[in-house]
């Protein structure tokens, strides 16, 4: 914050005076206040005493800018003059309220003081003018309290107390109850608490109270609990507060007053009218304490017509002044309004999109606004089911949010039963220590999974977020007792066929049914979504390895499929066994017999997939994982063999059994990698291993011709992964390209495809013009390229380090989730740049996590990228996402040639 | 190899006319020849056909270029003119031998051909000049014999036969005993085979013979043989050969006759004299093969002092003109002398020392080019282990001389046996049919390795010289028995637990313990290294652990320490127990008290090492290991718990175990990780368990001013590893700066000392100029930089994929022996640009196994780097390194300017 910025600015504006668009120098509050004020809606007179002030006050070392006192007592003689009353005035006194108003909104954290300007003599005139004198002493003793607390310090507690002990004195239920004769004892009561707690009086002087309330809202800034509350949304904490120094207009004055809260439309939905609460007869902070039942802003429509029309056209104002929904206060004094606040209301996703697509058609807004108005992590609230915000849960634990949504079913623990259950027509959410590939079969079957163990790349994160099903895993409350059929999480146990509730968008395990609501995608989200096809610039691919993922991903808006995982296709049930097959083969022959029935089913796969986004690109990736991942687990198998190998007796079929494990345990063990993300696995399978990836490109070009022979225009791209030397691609593409042109040739087809490469290796991003030589796309894998460019194995390091690198601040966020600008970022720049140079026609994109994520789209936009692919729930998000990149890239465009 | 460089080449030379200085048109003999002629030695008549011509025969398919054998003749004229003999004559015929000859030297790879001319009239006339029938009839069937194998292919089995049948049929026991008339039977039989096996007569027209002969010699650089060779050994294969044509003199034409090979200075010793020897009555050949013992040639010098003085005053001229020890070879033909080959001579690497430092002081060579003379690579020689030259030693089979320097321990017949004899502390030799990926832990435990197959770039070979271990591979005549653990070799049987020997560097295995000499440092490699140090603009540091390790990289002339891994320090046995308490206590009482004890012993590890490197730096990287890898093995712990488990009956102390076990199992399970070369390691333990980093600083400046306090000048540097982004450096270096502080305090004194960090993920590379800002040195760590920038796990890479790549040629190298430029080295070069950017004075070296390697030092050289630190044994390698990069840096900056 550099004041020079302000090098002429007042100290203190007028409202009728004050710049309403400088909410920086004049707090969100006072902004609105100035606003209003100009807009000639009734405002209270007032003043708001600037941020620079507040800073001044920091630099100063916590004293007020000398001259400060003598402006404001000006101003306060401006505004005995405006309302004719007299500050301190035994008869007519004039009461301000202090409010704090800082630039952004941080509620409930820094203080409000009210009826300040009342002592023994004004409110006597108080009590006279309003011919209410126990109201008087109830404000009276109100500011003496708040004075006490916020002012100097004292403890709330001790005029609690006292005021209880007057009301059970008096057998009084409700504060009303009590008279004015109790109030006049309890202010009494009050002032001896001050001079007692800090030896000095309550002072009577007027100024001297305005000064001291104005020091305490500035201290307010800079409360611890301020001060963390900044820290967590990220706000500068020299920002300062400004002070707003109010005319009192009191709601509670009687049958013709009170005070109520308005959103100019419904933030739940959208609705086009507005909305909130209004009670009689009451201050601010009683409409929202609940403690009676307030009247609905629409009921105001038949019962109160005047002030709802007077309402509306205030909104209307408000709204054409803004351009934007806003959520106001106001209060009725004796029947007349006041507008005390107005600020943009805070909404639902969906009531946002509603909103900013009928503003465009009441000409409020433009269609670039309107897009730039929904955010695009809140559009994700419309596509999962979520739990009812208005439910009581009891959540039991809380674990990582790996793929968000809700889900309610049976806990079951272990696949076999999840897919019984599933078979039954029954609903499961699998609860697992940690799932493996042979539980694929069981999450398919359950509506969502719950793991003990694992970060948010573990098997169980990455298979449900592919599948789009809800997950919370890495619950380390967790204690799982597999053979019990049952975990015990923070006291609470829960047993096999008990139902429980996942909030994978929040990674909460909730016992019980909480009860959910549905996702729609409404008429107004697939306009907001077309205007940001028509802004946007990079194309919005989907991560899809399934034909019914693939299907969803266009109806969602996919323009390509960035990532097909040939290997999640091996984990599927019927093809495991022939995994192993081909991997464990002893006999040439039984491998051959092996690959040629995975070809089979491959080919499938393919067809339906290309066959489904027709003319569209199709990235086929070859297989990339290790192939021990296909195995069976080690541990289990181990423990088997010693046990069996331990016993003295064993049965003929456990004779053979522990013959048949200890070949495969060597096998497995020969297999056993120590760092296995870098090591056999990629291109690097490719090459010690041609025959897999021969076979998958014999299915791909089996397929897309076959598809072509029906009219069909099937796009493959086929991507050779982990390359990190160009010779690697090159080996590689030559091998498969001949292949490619073998089928073609056996069919008499020609298909249009290409061969790229994922880059996501460092040294493939430093030596990206070697490598386009041989690639005609590269397709960034920002998961692995941030994994190796950190050194960070991402299930390790989110369990063992990174969230509390995190939480201490040593990383800011979580380089998984968005994209590291400066590391991995500057590796993707080098790749592109020495890429097109080599290749200017090079197809560019990113897969991994990073091309649903907002802020990384944003990287992707200004880096020149192709295409941003991602889950397909999450097109949507990247959809938006690409259309504000482009908008805003224009801006700063616009703003450059200026 | 563009010819145009050539663009006005003719194609042939004779002797006195080629450029000798050209070998790259002329081959290496041609050129020997055209020198030797103009220095007015006597050397045969003969001409030169260049390596342009042979380019050509391949450009166009094989065949000679039009013209070619126009101009051979008319060469052929001049020769028979200047011989006085001609072509094909019946009275006095000219022979010639034709010799290939590359620029670079392929022994025995390529063909030759002697006595070119004859026919049955010219036979005659040879008879008639030599009056030596047999001779004549001899030296025909020898070129029938040659043409026929080398011209035509004929297997050279059938020409063998039918001499053995007439040498068994007339009785005849060694060649000569065959007469005259044996020789004529033996030139028709010889006839007949050409005749049986191509269809056609021996060609009796000397120009067709020659012409022939001429496309033979250039077919002969094709051959796969030929191919194989210089893919090893990385010639160009489009050098192409040169084809000599030179009149044939002959050493075998009685007792004024003979044959000799010489080198100016020994080759072994390096000692200024002639070294060779001469065969009376003989031709090259002969002296070779060695059938009878030749002459050593220092036994000319009182037999024959004049032929002795000859040739010395030859070697005098050839010296002082290459300015280099040559190696000749020369016949002499009834009492002439006449030189026909001269090439550098190839020589041990003492002899190469002795050598270039004797011919400085004979004013024949600077310091410069003397230093540059010796190889670095050959320096290794005089560091490795070698047999006692004059202990008897029983050589029991001979293979291929793989991996160089010599071993002695027990041999070993699988790798698993090998790991546990080298993990009891005992030396294994491995011995293998041959090896493969999975024999490379075994291989890293042994000492050595022998195989009974494979060749020079077998899985053995690479890998053992990767390793810098011994290896002997391809020795046939093992034949081993895997079943029985045993191997007979030549009638010896070697069991399972036999001492054996192996000679890396002669290719000889050898029964029992042969007595094994030290490397020593010999007068005039103290002089090579000190006229390096002269030369030389990079330090070399040393990677060293142990006190004794430094003791031993000062005394070969490390200037500092780069490289003290403290970890290493915590696996001696006394330890161990220690950092097991510490990583595993229940309370913080427990882990405080390892940890103090464990300040003490590394306190004292510190002060002796520091004291030894006295005013010098001394880079400490702080605790770097998974702390996991200081636990009990897995799979041993887990295969107890599971038998323990399994067994119905435990004695009590057994249920204790498995008690102790279950807890300890539970332990190393929960810090098990998926990659733990990317997990909780380096900074990041220091982040998590600040105690241990902390402890090792206590130690180190308790260490470092104790000495100050004894007069010493202790120059400790910090280094804090795997950092990947400046907050992780930051928040280690506050913490620990602010504990050497408070220890300097305790001591009242100040020590010199810097903190920084290793380089060695991508990720600070990247940043280096936000890390600058926390670090006064940067060490780049190549090894695991170069692990991540490939994504390559090294344990998993070499044994799994990475020798493969280096055998198809998809790496040339192993990047983890030589620095990649590309990938690796342009992080490097980024992080030493932004490292400087930010702070100039910033101290930049790299530790890891490149700091040792030739290339990698050059390339550090050229990056400006302040030194390279390596492996105490390869500081002289480095310091020769260093200097070649600095002098030929320098060369290549004159040649700029010039």
């Amino acid at each position: 914050m550099n004041d020079e910025v302000y090098p002429m600015a007042k100290n203190l504006y007028f409202f009728d005076d004050g710049d309403g668009t400088d909410k920086q120098l004049l707090g969100g509050k006072g902004a609105g206040l100035c606003t209003m004020a100009q807009l000639e809606l009734p405002v209270p007179p007032g003043f708001v005493i600037t941020t620079q002030v507040c800073r001044r006050y920091y630099e100063s070392g916590g004293k007020l800018p000398g001259g400060l006192m003598d402006e404001v007592e000006a101003a306060m003689r401006k505004l005995e003059e405006l309302t004719g009353k007299r500050f301190g005035d035994p008869n007519n006194p004039l009461l301000v309220s202090i409010r704090s108003g800082a630039m952004l909104s941080m509620p409930g954290m820094m203080d409000t003081i009210l009826n300040l300007g009342l002592n023994d003599e004004s409110v006597e005139g108080l009590a006279k003018r309003t011919k209410n004198e126990r109201f008087a002493y109830d404000a009276y003793r109100r500011f003496i309290q708040m004075f006490g607390k916020i002012v100097l310090g004292i403890d709330a507690k001790k005029f609690d107390d006292i005021f209880e002990e007057h009301k059970e004195k008096g057998g009084a239920k409700l504060d009303t109850d009590l008279k004015a004769v109790d109030m006049k004892k309890i202010v009494e009561q009050f002032k001896r608490v001050l001079r007692e707690e800090t030896g000095e009086e309550f002072p009577s002087d007027p100024i001297q109270q305005l000064e001291r309330a104005i020091q305490a809202v500035f201290a307010s800034w800079n409360t611890k609990r301020a001060q963390e509350y900044r820290e967590f949304y990220k706000i500068p904490h020299d920002l300062g507060t400004a002070v707003n120094v109010v005319t009192m207009i009191f709601g509670n004055m009687g049958a013709d007053s009170g005070s109520g809260v308005a959103f100019t439309r419904d933030p739940a939905t959208g609705e086009n009218e507005l909305y909130g609460e209004f009670l009689f007869n009451a201050q601010g902070e009683d409409v929202v304490a609940g403690i009676r039942t307030p009247l609905k802003i629409a009921e105001l429509r038949v019962k109160y017509p005047e002030l709802y029309k007077q309402l509306l056209d205030i909104s209307k104002i408000l709204e054409r002044h803004y351009r934007e929904m806003q959520d106001v206060e106001f209060t009725v004094e004796h029947g007349k309004l006041y507008m005390l606040q107005t600020r943009a209301g805070k909404r639902t996703a969906q009531a946002a999109v509603k909103i900013a697509v009928e503003m465009v058609g009441e000409g409020l807004v433009s269609k670039e606004e309107a897009v730039l108005r929904v955010e695009p992590m809140q559009v994700e609230q419309l596509l999962h089911k979520q739990i009812d915000p208005n439910a009581k849960v009891n959540v039991i634990a809380k674990g990582l949010n790996a793929s968000p949504g809700a889900a309610v079913g049976k806990a079951v623990f272990d696949p076999e039963r999840a897919k019984a259950l599933g078979n039954a027509g029954d609903v499961a959410i699998l609860v697992r220590p940690e799932t493996n590939p042979d539980d694929v079969g069981g999450i398919i079957a359950s509506l969502g999974v719950l793991t003990a163990r694992g970060g948010m790349t573990s098997h169980a994160a990455v298979v449900t977020r592919g599948l789009g099903k809800p997950a919370v895993v890495g619950c380390e409350a967790l204690e799982i007792d597999l053979e019990k059929r049952m975990f015990e999480a923070n006291g609470t146990i829960v047993k096999e066929g008990d139902i429980i509730t996942i909030n994978g968008s929040a990674g909460d395990v909730i016992l019980g049914e909480a009860p959910l609501i549905k996702p729609k995608v409404s008429k107004e989200f697939e306009i907001i979504l077309a205007w940001a096809d028509e802004f946007k610039r990079l194309q919005n691919w989907a991560n899809a390895d399934y034909p019914r993922d693939v299907k969803r991903a266009k109806e969602l808006g996919a323009q390509g499929i960035g990532l097909c995982r040939t290997e999640h296709m091996f984990f599927e049930e019927e093809r495991l066994p022939l995994v192993h097959r081909m991997i464990l083969s002893e006999t040439d022959e039984e491998r051959k017999g092996a690959l040629e029935k995975l070809l089979k089913i491959q080919k499938g796969d393919f067809k339906d997939i290309l066959r489904e986004m027709d003319s569209m690109p199709v990235v086929i990736r070859l297989l990339d994982a290790p192939l021990h991942e296909f195995l069976p687990e080690y541990k289990e198998l181990l423990e088997r063999v010693v046990e069996l190998r331990t016993r003295k007796r064993l049965k003929n079929e456990e004779k053979r059994e522990l013959e048949e494990k200890k070949i495969l345990l060597e096998r497995v063990e020969a297999m056993r990698e120590d760092n296995p993300m870098m090591g056999l696995r990629g291109c690097r399978l490719g090459i010690i291993h041609p025959d897999i990836n021969e076979m998958q490109v014999r299915a791909i070009f089996d397929a897309a011709c076959e598809l072509k022979r029906e009219g069909r225009d099937p796009r493959p791209e086929i991507m050779i992964p982990l390359v990190g030397h160009v010779n690697e691609l090159k080996v590689v593409r030559e091998q498969l390209e001949q292949v490619a042109r073998e089928i073609m040739t056996k069919h008499g087809i020609e298909v249009s495809y290409k061969f790229g490469t994922m880059i996501e290796v460092p040294r493939a991003a430093l030596t990206a013009d070697e490598i386009a030589e041989y690639a005609e796309f590269f397709s960034f894998g920002t998961n692995d390229l941030t994994q190796m460019t950190y050194a960070f194995s991402r299930d390790d390091a989110e369990g063992k380090f990174l969230f509390q690198y995190i939480k201490r601040g040593i990383l800011k966020v979580n380089p998984f989730q968005t994209l590291d600008p400066k590391g991995v970022g500057k590796l993707i720049q080098i790749g592109v740049e020495l890429g097109r140079g080599r290749r200017p026609e090079l197809e560019i994109g990113i897969c991994g996590e990073h091309g649903g994520d907002p802020e990384s789209i944003k990287f992707c936009h200004e880096l020149g990228l192709n295409y941003v692919s991602c889950s397909p729930f999450r097109i949507p998000v990247a959809r938006i996402a690409a259309a504000h990149a482009a908008l805003r890239a224009g801006e700063a465009e616009r703003r450059r040639y200026l």
